[in-house]
């Protein structure tokens, strides 16, 4: 166990070293393609290169750093996180995946484990998308899954993602050279902080992301009538506020209802023209629906969709409904997950296994698009992210690294999970 | 009833040439002590002369205009409204009450009525207190409780009030020679278009002002912890929209019960650092509470004040509540209210008596200091008022001259109400 800490230790002190690549002097803010990023990457790389792996940055920034098999022809596994960050960001996003699958990496080069499947880390350049207004640059050229049109995007001084590329003398027409074929991956391994409060509340170091919620963004708008707050009797108002004040009554109660299985936010709302003694007669809002279940997540937009249309006609408020973005749920793979969670309890018998959706967006996202994914999350204090506030404890890095270990090892010993034939005589 | 039509068609034609007293074109704002407020003045002094009346501008431009008893001990029947207006005003908002006040005393002198009290009609000079922020300078003149440090305030130019009052040549030492003193009010009526939609929805012409509400205005400050919309569950949250929500529909279910006796309105709602994907931490609102009734006011400001500590303590959420401006109700008299019923009902026997607090502020918040008053609220259109879209029906118009004919039959006819000895004989 006080290897684990001693190695827990030295990813804390690398992820300390790292917080100081940044744009802006204090804070963390690494923005895809500025000096501090190109520091940040080159620092990863060397790393990745003294371990003992292959290492290559490929034309989207990603560093990549390979432990082959002996048999050529075996799968790859890919572990990997980002190394991008949001604006005034916290230590641990992000880079904490990429130097705890480092150090996983080592281990198996230091125990010179003979290995059934390539393994390649791979740092992502850009995750979070803040320049472009983009997410997932970098996995979406690992998968081949790139959209050239977004070379065309220009950040906030007018300077094109093309143009960023290049000065970095990278060649988007190489994209595809950079991409891993679906046929080659055995799966994808991410381990990062969970951004939310569920492990710190339950006091568990770290659990199982079943899947990435899917999303859907609505805008609503009130119509009433606005009226001196003096003169209109009650029963003759028609207020938008009141309106919109029982929708997100009715938002949060659907919400909470266990079987509903989403998390829903009424996060903006703006009365217009508004004072204190005037009738609100318009309102606009917005309404965030997530849920893993894509089912469950188009029956709660449907149920609120009608709830609202309840309240508004019993009001006589008229309401505008308009779906703004939408992005489909991620599962997680049921091998993966099945092999991780017995891990976990090969760490300790008696732990909680915590299995949860991610309610953030992820490179799993991408990813999963072409092959079989699995997150680990850990456990970050009180749920705090995108905040200067981000923290872990060592000992939870810890705990991540040995569920890390025996997830590796439940690995090496499924053969049939890499396996074509192995697989195929199982369905028979 | 002809000649009540034409009399409503000549107050409506004075009141179209009043309209275009303006400080700006192509709209209606007659702020106190402009060319345009000027120009009003004069005119209705004018009309006030031509009608008979003995006039006189006092010092602080209000417009005076006597019918005297023959009894030079009798009380004072003043009646009056305003001729200033607010911003981007509609055409009917106080010189309604100025015109048909006129018509009224004119019709008296044509018919050569005996007047057991005098009359003095008064075009109050600033009703809204646009320029200075201050309401009822006008008023509170002629009470004699007028506040002299307010001679101090400045405009938006920063231009003293003394100052503009000396550019009319008025004169502020003078002040109380131009106030009626108490013992020699026999009472204010005032004949005002209502500003809220009750007659207009009702479709009666005119109803009797009970009393102007008092109010309360209160912030309030919800603070809950803000999140991630995806990453933070259900029933960790501590949102500040949902508690402010749970707090408007219980603001409007208290003052939808019948018992309340209040409006209450959340105008204002803001919530701070809003984004749709965060869990809002702060949110501030407005609270504006008005009742006719000095204790429910009370009572629904602590009712609500503990409504609001429940809801969040239930959620575990802060609030601050401060109370930012009170005003206290102010009553009509009980005798005058009796005549008006009166006076409605010899208008037509079947017609619905509509009594009806007044949400708004009125000269008879400074004048019900010293003095019995009473007031006739007229139908607008939709309650539609300070606002270009104001209007007022001829019919309308002539149904409150004729009930304000017979009101002031039936005060002639009340020598109790204004003989200090009858009433003395009457307590016995």
């Amino acid at each position: 166990m006080k290897s684990y800490k001693i190695r827990a230790e030295k990813i804390d002190g690398r992820i300390q070293d790292l917080a100081r690549y940044s744009d802006e002097p204090n804070c963390i803010s690494r923005i895809f393609g500025t000096k501090a990023f190109m520091q940040c990457r080159d620092t990863i790389e060397l790393w990745m290169k003294e371990a003992g792996l292959q290492t290559y940055i490929d034309n989207v920034g990603n560093v990549r750093g390979k432990l082959l098999s002996e048999n050529p022809e075996a799968k790859t596994l890919v572990i990997g996180s980002h190394y991008d960050t949001v604006l005034d960001a916290g230590k641990y996003d992000g880079v904490l995946g990429v130097l705890a699958g480092l150090d996983i990496i080592e281990k198996l080069i230091t125990d010179q484990k003979k290995l059934p499947f390539h393994i390649e880390l791979i740092a992502f350049s850009d995750e979070q998308g803040v320049r472009f207004h983009t997410s997932y640059l970098g996995s979406r050229v690992v998968t081949g899954k790139f959209n050239s049109d977004l070379l065309e995007k220009k950040d906030e001084d007018g300077i094109k993602l093309e143009e960023v590329l290049q000065g970095m003398n990278y060649d988007s027409s190489k994209f595809s050279q950079d991409a891993i074929p679906a046929e080659k991956w055995l799966g994808y391994y991410e381990i990062h902080i969970e951004q939310g409060p569920v492990l710190y509340k339950n006091n568990v170091p770290a659990g199982i992301v079943t899947g990435v919620n899917g999303q859907k963004r609505i805008s609503i708008e009130f119509s009433g009538v606005s009226g001196h707050a003096g003169t209109v009797p009650m029963n003759m108002r028609k207020d938008a506020l009141a309106a919109a004040a029982e929708f997100i009554l009715a938002v949060e109660k659907l919400a909470n209802s266990k079987k509903s299985n989403i998390v829903a936010t009424v996060g903006k709302l703006e009365v217009k023209h508004a004072a204190s003694n005037v009738i609100p007669g318009k309102v606009s809002c917005t309404l965030d629906l997530r849920s893993s279940n894509r089912k469950k997540l188009l029956r709660a937009y449907e149920d609120l969709n009608e709830l609202c249309e309840e309240i508004c006609n019993n009001r006589k408020v008229y309401f505008e409904w308009k779906l703004v973005q939408e992005t489909n749920p991620v599962d997680c793979d049921e091998k993966l997950m099945k092999l991780l969670k017995r891990a976990i309890k090969e760490k300790n018998k008696d732990i909680e296994v915590i299995e949860m959706e991610s309610g953030a967006g992820h490179d799993i996202i991408a990813v999963s698009e072409i092959a079989p994914v699995v997150m680990l999350f850990v456990k970050c204090f009180k749920g705090i992210s995108h905040n200067p506030l981000e923290s872990v404890e060592i000992k939870d890095i810890a705990a991540a690294l040995e569920i890390s270990d025996n997830f590796i090892q439940q690995l090496i010993q499924s053969p049939r999970l890499f396996d074509p034939q192995l697989q195929s005589e199982e369905k028979r």
